[in-house]
């Protein structure tokens, strides 16, 4: 197998629940040794949803903790602490997501563990980051979702305030982390310098929007909400119903517009004026939409998707997850790596999202139990592992 | 200053529109010098939503494009193309974003490419990817939205499927080559050998999921809507009206509940028998949702967000885009960087999203005018310039 680019890369990772197991979920795919420091009771996603896991791997742990180690140490006391203190020597990255202040009163802040290893990239994650007024408060993603204005991007026009249906801001945050861990790394390869790192969830909030921040911040362009209406404002770039489901699509450029008109069987639609071109649809564009949905109605949205690629119409049928996870063409895609639970029960993880020819990520090894290399890892110290 | 991770890198930018620009942005952030080849119009975005841009230069393109060179370059004529070559010897990465094959028939693919430069780190960004049935279908972020599930997860349950109101695989995709690339350099950097990265919008918009499609994966969880109920099904992890505006609860264990209650001045909640404990207040969730909305009605949700932040309760109060940017705490974050247009109009950009100690990120060079590079850089290989 060819080098991997963390190989050698000894990651302590004290993070807990999902944006810091994230970061180091997408360090140990790139190769890195994961050393994930648990209390006594473990990461509480091992139980995540409240039902009992076998092994107290829940799906949600095993699908952000596959190849890692699980080591149990007490961080309230002492000899535990030295053991992590001699650990932090021998590791190039540390990754945590207390609240600010919690690693300096454990006596593991960034100048303590930067002495012991002066090389170190560590990297703290938090709601609202190391400084500044919000810096002690509780965050979760919603919070964040709510504070950074995310709640306010999606829905209809006048519709409630909508969070994104899942935690995308931890999510976001996580590969953030890592994208900051490794561009640290990658200096202090060239340079030979550590680093601190503080990352926040609403940074990373505001930077995840940045096609409507940017704008906001380069030329006061205020944001609004336009339902599925897409970025163009093109009225056929939208969602619309089929004889049997929906089916989104992407139809901006006057060339496109024949292609969309054509493949309906609505070459009409062309020498219409209410819909010659791109201004004059915006204009008509409750016209237009009902236009479209009366052609739509005689077929399912898979089939108008088939008969759309054929046509070089950019369109989609609304999926939901389960149905899209299992869609063909990802089984070239190197997107689901084959991995298991600790009793042996064969399960799928995500890969990194990407493929690399030259460095293909290999499965993971399974998610650890809680604890299970504590002795292994202890006796890599020289340690006894009988204490 | 100190090195910047990526001083020394040379990245020649192919990209247009959003993912790939902003994959650019952020490597030209961390101090790579990235040549933009453009047409002789342009990217789009230059004139991106239709009005007339001093210079070609619209917010949308100011806010992703900041700190990088413009060459224009005709690909389509042999004697740029043979300049593009020698500008590709002389780089490091290759970025691009055409549909798949484009770069292939330009003479500009990848084998081609790492002949001219053996460790070159080249970048294809695309809809589907560049294999696999759906590798030549047209894509932008509706459809992939559509395709990968994500439209079904936002809303109440039983509401109409709903994207991200912003294009959010655009974004997310873009970091993720981003990170591709960093991994990748730093894998050069350690074993000399060059990189082929395909990076697809589908990939991505199921790796940005992985709270949900993790699941779903290793366990057969389904995901399911819930409003803006979080995460955690606490009911009191929630968004409520006030008195004046939307607050976001992140109140989840029993001693979080216990703060709320005397926060509110409704420790009577605490002995509710309904509210007694995570199981109770789930099984009583309409009801307890009534008692705190008649709680929260005498005040005004920044008013409970100052005094939920005293007593140490997860708050926000729901907040639009442009009022969260402003927020005094984000001034000590590094979040906003100083840039202006090619007018001299100030104006600001988004730095990378998170705070490196040693490596702090200065403000970018301004967005370029069309074309402003191509004689300094085609000096640069020793040609003439006045072609």
């Amino acid at each position: 197998m060819s080098t991997r680019a963390l190989e050698g890369v000894r990651v302590l990772d004290f993070t807990h629940v999902l944006s810091g197991p994230i970061a180091t979920y997408h360090l140990a795919l790139q190769g890195a040794d994961v050393i994930k420091v648990e209390s006594a009771t473990g990461d509480t996603m091992r139980h995540y949803s409240g039902h009992a896991h076998a092994d107290a791997v829940s799906p949600s742990f095993a699908s952000v903790n596959a190849g890692k180690r699980s080591v149990v140490l007490d961080l309230k006391k002492a000899s535990d602490i030295e053991s992590v203190r001699r650990l932090v020597a021998q590791s190039d990255v540390v990754v945590e997501n207390f609240r600010p202040g919690v690693m300096e009163r454990l006596g593991l802040g960034y100048e303590v563990c930067r002495a012991l290893r002066p090389d170190l990239v560590y990297c703290s994650i938090s709601g609202f980051g190391q400084n500044g007024s919000l810096r002690g408060n509780p965050a979760i993603d919603q919070i964040i979702q709510s504070m950074s204005g995310l709640m306010t991007l999606s829905g209809e026009p006048g519709s409630p305030s909508m969070r994104v249906g899942f935690p995308i801001v931890d999510t976001f945050t996580g590969v953030l982390a890592a994208h900051a861990i490794t561009t640290s790394l990658l200096r202090r390869e060239r340079t030979g310098e550590g680093e601190y790192l503080d990352v926040a969830m609403l940074d990373a909030a505001m930077n995840m929007m940045i096609s409507v921040a940017g704008p906001c911040l380069a030329g006061g362009v205020r944001p609004r909400k336009q339902g599925n209406l897409g970025y163009s404002n093109s009225p056929t770039a939208d969602t619309f119903p089929t004889g049997d489901g929906e089916i989104t699509l992407g139809v901006v450029r006057q060339e496109q517009f024949a292609q969309l008109a054509a493949a309906l069987g609505r070459e009409d639609l062309m020498t219409d004026p209410r819909f010659a071109d791109r201004l004059a649809r915006q204009q008509n564009a409750v016209a237009l939409r009902d236009e479209v949905i009366a052609a739509l109605a005689p077929r399912s949205a898979l089939e108008w998707e088939a008969l759309f690629a054929d046509r070089g119409v950019a369109a989609s049928a609304v999926r939901d997850l389960p149905t899209a996870l299992v869609h063909p063409h990802l089984d070239g895609r190197a997107l689901k790596l084959a991995s298991e639970l600790p009793d042996g029960t064969p399960i799928q993880v995500l890969g990194p999202g990407y493929i690399a020819m030259h460095n293909a990520v290999p499965p993971p090894t399974r998610p650890p139990r809680l604890g299970e290399h504590t002795a292994e890892v202890l006796a890599q110290l020289g340690e006894s592992v009988g204490r």
